[in-house]
Protein backbone atom coordinates (compact mmCIF):
# COMPACT_ATOMS: atom_id res chain seq x y z
CA UNK A 1 0.00 0.00 0.00
CA UNK A 2 3.06 2.03 0.57
CA UNK A 3 4.28 1.41 -2.42
CA UNK A 4 4.22 4.39 -4.20
CA UNK A 5 6.66 6.59 -2.87
CA UNK A 6 6.85 10.19 -4.47
CA UNK A 7 4.69 12.02 -7.50
CA UNK A 8 6.25 15.00 -9.29
CA UNK A 9 3.96 17.76 -11.14
CA UNK A 10 5.01 20.41 -13.20
CA UNK A 11 2.98 23.51 -12.87
CA UNK A 12 0.74 24.46 -16.28
CA UNK A 13 1.14 28.04 -15.45
CA UNK A 14 1.33 31.13 -13.12
CA UNK A 15 -0.78 33.38 -11.28
CA UNK A 16 -0.37 36.67 -12.13
CA UNK A 17 -1.57 39.35 -9.82
CA UNK A 18 -0.95 42.97 -8.35
CA UNK A 19 -4.34 42.73 -5.67
CA UNK A 20 -3.03 42.97 -1.99
CA UNK A 21 -2.97 40.57 0.81
CA UNK A 22 -6.67 41.74 2.01
CA UNK A 23 -8.32 41.39 -1.39
CA UNK A 24 -7.16 38.09 -2.21
CA UNK A 25 -8.05 36.92 1.56
CA UNK A 26 -11.56 38.49 1.28
CA UNK A 27 -11.56 36.94 -1.96
CA UNK A 28 -12.53 39.96 -4.28
CA UNK A 29 -9.41 40.04 -5.85
CA UNK A 30 -8.74 39.87 -10.05
CA UNK A 31 -6.28 37.62 -10.87
CA UNK A 32 -4.27 36.23 -14.26
CA UNK A 33 -3.94 32.67 -15.26
CA UNK A 34 -1.26 32.26 -17.57
CA UNK A 35 -1.14 29.05 -19.11
CA UNK A 36 1.63 27.58 -20.65
CA UNK A 37 1.48 28.03 -24.48
CA UNK A 38 1.49 24.53 -25.45
CA UNK A 39 -1.67 23.76 -23.06
CA UNK A 40 -3.66 26.44 -24.59
CA UNK A 41 -5.47 24.05 -26.95
CA UNK A 42 -6.93 22.37 -23.33
CA UNK A 43 -8.53 25.92 -22.54
CA UNK A 44 -11.11 25.34 -25.36
CA UNK A 45 -14.22 25.70 -24.42
CA UNK A 46 -13.89 26.48 -20.70
CA UNK A 47 -16.00 29.76 -21.24
CA UNK A 48 -19.22 28.28 -21.08
CA UNK A 49 -18.70 27.55 -17.04
CA UNK A 50 -19.29 30.26 -14.64
CA UNK A 51 -16.95 29.11 -12.30
CA UNK A 52 -13.68 27.16 -12.34
CA UNK A 53 -11.91 25.16 -9.88
CA UNK A 54 -8.05 26.64 -9.40
CA UNK A 55 -5.49 24.49 -7.98
CA UNK A 56 -2.64 25.42 -6.85
CA UNK A 57 0.59 24.62 -5.22
CA UNK A 58 1.38 26.97 -2.13
CA UNK A 59 4.93 27.79 -3.05
CA UNK A 60 5.33 29.96 0.41
CA UNK A 61 4.35 27.45 2.82
CA UNK A 62 7.51 25.66 4.57
CA UNK A 63 8.86 22.36 5.05
CA UNK A 64 8.29 22.64 8.98
CA UNK A 65 4.72 23.96 8.50
CA UNK A 66 3.60 20.61 6.07
CA UNK A 67 4.54 19.24 9.60
CA UNK A 68 2.10 21.03 11.15
CA UNK A 69 -1.12 18.57 12.00
CA UNK A 70 -3.71 21.09 14.42
CA UNK A 71 -3.97 25.10 13.40
CA UNK A 72 -6.37 27.48 15.51
CA UNK A 73 -9.18 28.42 12.61
CA UNK A 74 -8.05 31.53 10.76
CA UNK A 75 -5.22 32.22 13.63
CA UNK A 76 -8.11 32.93 16.29
CA UNK A 77 -6.83 31.13 19.51
CA UNK A 78 -9.92 31.36 21.01
CA UNK A 79 -11.41 28.92 18.60
CA UNK A 80 -10.54 25.25 19.98
CA UNK A 81 -7.39 24.40 17.51
CA UNK A 82 -8.68 21.85 15.00
CA UNK A 83 -6.89 18.92 12.54
CA UNK A 84 -5.52 21.11 9.59
CA UNK A 85 -7.62 18.26 7.66
CA UNK A 86 -11.00 20.31 9.00
CA UNK A 87 -9.32 23.71 7.62
CA UNK A 88 -8.74 24.95 4.94
CA UNK A 89 -5.28 26.16 6.38
CA UNK A 90 -2.01 26.59 4.05
CA UNK A 91 -0.54 23.93 6.80
CA UNK A 92 -1.24 20.78 4.95
CA UNK A 93 1.29 18.10 4.45
CA UNK A 94 0.72 18.47 0.20
CA UNK A 95 0.46 21.94 0.28
CA UNK A 96 -1.98 22.59 -2.76
CA UNK A 97 -4.03 25.30 -2.63
CA UNK A 98 -7.73 25.03 -3.70
CA UNK A 99 -10.65 28.00 -4.67
CA UNK A 100 -13.32 28.01 -6.99
CA UNK A 101 -13.41 31.22 -8.90
CA UNK A 102 -15.60 33.32 -11.12
CA UNK A 103 -14.41 33.30 -15.07
CA UNK A 104 -14.99 36.99 -16.69
CA UNK A 105 -13.03 35.75 -19.37
CA UNK A 106 -10.17 34.45 -21.47
CA UNK A 107 -7.72 35.41 -23.75
CA UNK A 108 -5.47 33.22 -25.84
CA UNK A 109 -3.63 31.28 -22.92
CA UNK A 110 -4.83 33.12 -19.91
CA UNK A 111 -7.95 33.41 -17.94
CA UNK A 112 -9.01 36.74 -15.91
CA UNK A 113 -10.26 35.26 -12.69
CA UNK A 114 -12.30 36.77 -9.78
CA UNK A 115 -11.71 35.49 -6.01
CA UNK A 116 -8.67 33.61 -6.09
CA UNK A 117 -6.69 33.75 -3.25
CA UNK A 118 -3.65 33.10 -4.50
CA UNK A 119 -0.15 35.15 -4.65
CA UNK A 120 1.28 36.51 -7.76
CA UNK A 121 3.70 34.35 -9.03
CA UNK A 122 1.71 31.24 -7.20
CA UNK A 123 2.30 27.97 -9.75
CA UNK A 124 -1.09 26.44 -11.01
CA UNK A 125 -1.13 22.61 -11.12
CA UNK A 126 -4.59 22.32 -12.91
CA UNK A 127 -7.86 23.71 -13.67
CA UNK A 128 -10.97 22.11 -13.74
CA UNK A 129 -15.15 23.05 -14.32
CA UNK A 130 -17.50 23.52 -11.42
CA UNK A 131 -20.35 22.04 -11.95
CA UNK A 132 -23.66 21.00 -10.01
CA UNK A 133 -21.97 18.01 -9.09
CA UNK A 134 -19.99 20.49 -7.40
CA UNK A 135 -23.19 21.49 -5.15
CA UNK A 136 -24.52 19.07 -2.34
CA UNK A 137 -28.30 19.79 -2.06
CA UNK A 138 -27.74 20.40 1.57
CA UNK A 139 -24.23 20.73 3.51
CA UNK A 140 -23.42 21.11 7.49
CA UNK A 141 -20.22 23.07 8.64
CA UNK A 142 -19.13 23.15 12.10
CA UNK A 143 -20.18 25.82 14.48
CA UNK A 144 -17.07 27.31 14.89
CA UNK A 145 -16.70 27.82 11.12
CA UNK A 146 -20.12 29.77 10.95
CA UNK A 147 -19.18 32.01 14.01
CA UNK A 148 -16.14 32.96 12.23
CA UNK A 149 -17.97 33.74 9.27
CA UNK A 150 -20.48 35.79 11.48
CA UNK A 151 -17.79 37.82 13.02
CA UNK A 152 -16.59 38.79 9.50
CA UNK A 153 -19.71 39.51 7.86
CA UNK A 154 -22.19 41.17 10.96
CA UNK A 155 -25.31 40.07 11.69
CA UNK A 156 -26.08 38.94 7.92
CA UNK A 157 -26.18 35.36 7.02
CA UNK A 158 -23.13 33.93 6.48
CA UNK A 159 -24.50 32.15 3.46
CA UNK A 160 -24.82 35.69 1.54
CA UNK A 161 -21.06 36.50 1.88
CA UNK A 162 -20.17 35.16 -0.99
CA UNK A 163 -18.24 37.64 -2.82
CA UNK A 164 -18.19 35.05 -6.07
CA UNK B 1 8.26 32.97 -13.67
CA UNK B 2 9.61 29.33 -15.16
CA UNK B 3 11.51 28.39 -12.23
CA UNK B 4 9.61 25.74 -10.51
CA UNK B 5 10.03 23.09 -12.73
CA UNK B 6 8.90 19.66 -10.21
CA UNK B 7 7.18 19.52 -7.28
CA UNK B 8 6.92 16.44 -5.52
CA UNK B 9 4.27 14.88 -3.33
CA UNK B 10 3.73 12.37 -0.98
CA UNK B 11 0.30 10.29 -1.15
CA UNK B 12 -0.99 11.16 2.91
CA UNK B 13 -3.21 7.82 2.67
CA UNK B 14 -4.74 5.44 0.19
CA UNK B 15 -8.66 4.47 -0.90
CA UNK B 16 -9.99 1.16 0.17
CA UNK B 17 -13.07 0.14 -1.60
CA UNK B 18 -14.83 -2.75 -3.23
CA UNK B 19 -17.04 -0.65 -5.26
CA UNK B 20 -17.76 -1.79 -8.81
CA UNK B 21 -16.96 0.61 -11.60
CA UNK B 22 -20.68 1.64 -11.81
CA UNK B 23 -21.40 2.54 -8.56
CA UNK B 24 -17.87 4.57 -8.64
CA UNK B 25 -19.12 6.20 -11.92
CA UNK B 26 -22.28 7.32 -10.36
CA UNK B 27 -20.81 8.29 -7.29
CA UNK B 28 -22.70 5.96 -5.27
CA UNK B 29 -19.74 3.91 -3.76
CA UNK B 30 -18.78 3.53 -0.05
CA UNK B 31 -15.34 3.88 0.26
CA UNK B 32 -12.81 4.04 2.70
CA UNK B 33 -9.78 6.76 3.23
CA UNK B 34 -7.36 5.53 5.12
CA UNK B 35 -5.23 8.00 6.45
CA UNK B 36 -1.55 7.41 7.17
CA UNK B 37 -1.43 6.70 11.34
CA UNK B 38 1.23 9.48 11.57
CA UNK B 39 -1.07 12.60 10.52
CA UNK B 40 -4.07 11.30 12.25
CA UNK B 41 -4.32 14.11 14.39
CA UNK B 42 -4.93 16.02 11.56
CA UNK B 43 -8.33 14.41 11.11
CA UNK B 44 -9.56 16.16 14.60
CA UNK B 45 -13.04 18.19 14.06
CA UNK B 46 -13.20 16.28 10.63
CA UNK B 47 -16.74 15.04 11.28
CA UNK B 48 -18.23 18.60 11.64
CA UNK B 49 -18.28 18.79 8.47
CA UNK B 50 -21.02 16.84 6.49
CA UNK B 51 -18.90 17.03 2.99
CA UNK B 52 -15.45 17.28 2.27
CA UNK B 53 -13.25 17.45 -0.79
CA UNK B 54 -10.97 14.37 -1.57
CA UNK B 55 -7.83 15.12 -3.51
CA UNK B 56 -6.26 12.35 -4.99
CA UNK B 57 -3.32 11.14 -7.71
CA UNK B 58 -4.88 9.15 -10.74
CA UNK B 59 -2.28 6.87 -10.76
CA UNK B 60 -3.99 4.52 -13.52
CA UNK B 61 -3.40 7.30 -15.90
CA UNK B 62 -0.41 6.77 -18.44
CA UNK B 63 2.28 9.35 -19.85
CA UNK B 64 0.62 9.69 -23.39
CA UNK B 65 -2.82 10.35 -21.24
CA UNK B 66 -1.61 12.99 -20.00
CA UNK B 67 -0.43 14.85 -22.76
CA UNK B 68 -3.56 14.46 -24.62
CA UNK B 69 -5.27 18.31 -25.00
CA UNK B 70 -8.58 18.17 -25.89
CA UNK B 71 -11.19 15.32 -25.66
CA UNK B 72 -15.34 14.39 -26.37
CA UNK B 73 -16.88 14.81 -23.19
CA UNK B 74 -17.61 11.01 -21.35
CA UNK B 75 -16.43 9.73 -24.59
CA UNK B 76 -19.41 10.84 -26.32
CA UNK B 77 -18.32 11.34 -29.96
CA UNK B 78 -21.15 13.20 -31.09
CA UNK B 79 -20.15 15.95 -28.49
CA UNK B 80 -17.73 18.35 -29.95
CA UNK B 81 -14.20 17.94 -28.45
CA UNK B 82 -13.66 20.36 -25.34
CA UNK B 83 -10.00 21.27 -23.72
CA UNK B 84 -9.09 18.87 -21.04
CA UNK B 85 -9.27 21.75 -18.40
CA UNK B 86 -12.95 22.44 -19.58
CA UNK B 87 -13.79 18.50 -18.42
CA UNK B 88 -13.17 16.63 -15.47
CA UNK B 89 -11.58 13.99 -17.54
CA UNK B 90 -8.83 11.69 -16.30
CA UNK B 91 -6.51 13.21 -19.37
CA UNK B 92 -5.13 16.58 -17.24
CA UNK B 93 -1.00 17.20 -17.40
CA UNK B 94 -1.53 16.74 -13.64
CA UNK B 95 -3.79 13.70 -12.93
CA UNK B 96 -5.45 14.82 -9.64
CA UNK B 97 -8.57 14.10 -9.06
CA UNK B 98 -10.85 16.10 -6.97
CA UNK B 99 -14.34 15.27 -5.80
CA UNK B 100 -16.93 16.39 -3.03
CA UNK B 101 -17.66 13.12 -1.13
CA UNK B 102 -20.20 12.83 1.50
CA UNK B 103 -18.42 12.38 5.07
CA UNK B 104 -20.60 9.31 6.78
CA UNK B 105 -18.09 8.26 9.90
CA UNK B 106 -14.64 8.43 11.37
CA UNK B 107 -12.93 5.47 13.04
CA UNK B 108 -9.22 6.37 14.35
CA UNK B 109 -7.14 7.27 11.23
CA UNK B 110 -9.89 6.15 8.28
CA UNK B 111 -12.79 7.93 6.84
CA UNK B 112 -15.95 6.52 5.59
CA UNK B 113 -17.41 8.12 2.56
CA UNK B 114 -20.03 8.30 -0.01
CA UNK B 115 -19.54 9.14 -3.87
CA UNK B 116 -15.99 8.87 -4.34
CA UNK B 117 -15.14 7.81 -7.92
CA UNK B 118 -11.51 6.50 -6.94
CA UNK B 119 -10.19 3.29 -7.55
CA UNK B 120 -9.22 0.89 -5.12
CA UNK B 121 -5.75 1.63 -3.57
CA UNK B 122 -6.10 5.12 -5.26
CA UNK B 123 -3.37 7.53 -3.28
CA UNK B 124 -4.84 10.62 -1.80
CA UNK B 125 -2.82 13.76 -1.88
CA UNK B 126 -5.01 15.95 0.50
CA UNK B 127 -8.24 16.07 2.44
CA UNK B 128 -10.67 20.19 3.07
CA UNK B 129 -13.33 20.42 4.23
CA UNK B 130 -16.29 21.97 1.97
CA UNK B 131 -17.92 25.22 3.17
CA UNK B 132 -20.16 27.66 2.02
CA UNK B 133 -17.74 29.53 0.35
CA UNK B 134 -17.72 26.50 -2.21
CA UNK B 135 -21.25 27.67 -3.19
CA UNK B 136 -21.45 30.14 -5.74
CA UNK B 137 -24.71 31.28 -5.60
CA UNK B 138 -25.46 30.88 -9.61
CA UNK B 139 -23.57 29.11 -11.50
CA UNK B 140 -23.62 28.11 -15.43
CA UNK B 141 -22.41 25.27 -17.48
CA UNK B 142 -22.55 24.70 -20.91
CA UNK B 143 -25.07 22.97 -23.05
CA UNK B 144 -23.22 19.99 -24.04
CA UNK B 145 -22.90 19.06 -19.98
CA UNK B 146 -26.52 19.90 -19.31
CA UNK B 147 -27.52 17.38 -22.33
CA UNK B 148 -24.99 14.71 -20.97
CA UNK B 149 -27.12 14.78 -17.31
CA UNK B 150 -30.25 14.89 -19.17
CA UNK B 151 -29.04 11.63 -21.39
CA UNK B 152 -28.28 9.71 -18.13
CA UNK B 153 -31.30 10.72 -16.02
CA UNK B 154 -33.69 11.45 -18.18
CA UNK B 155 -36.60 13.99 -18.53
CA UNK B 156 -36.11 15.39 -14.66
CA UNK B 157 -33.91 18.16 -14.31
CA UNK B 158 -30.23 17.62 -13.63
CA UNK B 159 -29.86 19.53 -11.03
CA UNK B 160 -31.84 16.72 -8.49
CA UNK B 161 -29.70 13.52 -9.32
CA UNK B 162 -26.87 14.51 -7.41
CA UNK B 163 -26.63 11.50 -5.25
CA UNK B 164 -24.16 13.20 -2.17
Amino acid sequence: MDSLKSIQLKPIGFVRTEAGLEDLRHRVAISEIVVNKRLCRGLDGIGGFSHIFVLYWMHKTSKPERKVLTVHPRHRSYIPKQGIFATRSKFHPNSIGLTIVKLLSKVDNTLIVKGLDAYDGTPVLDLKPYDYWDRPKKIQVPDWWKKLEKERCGDQRFISFQCI
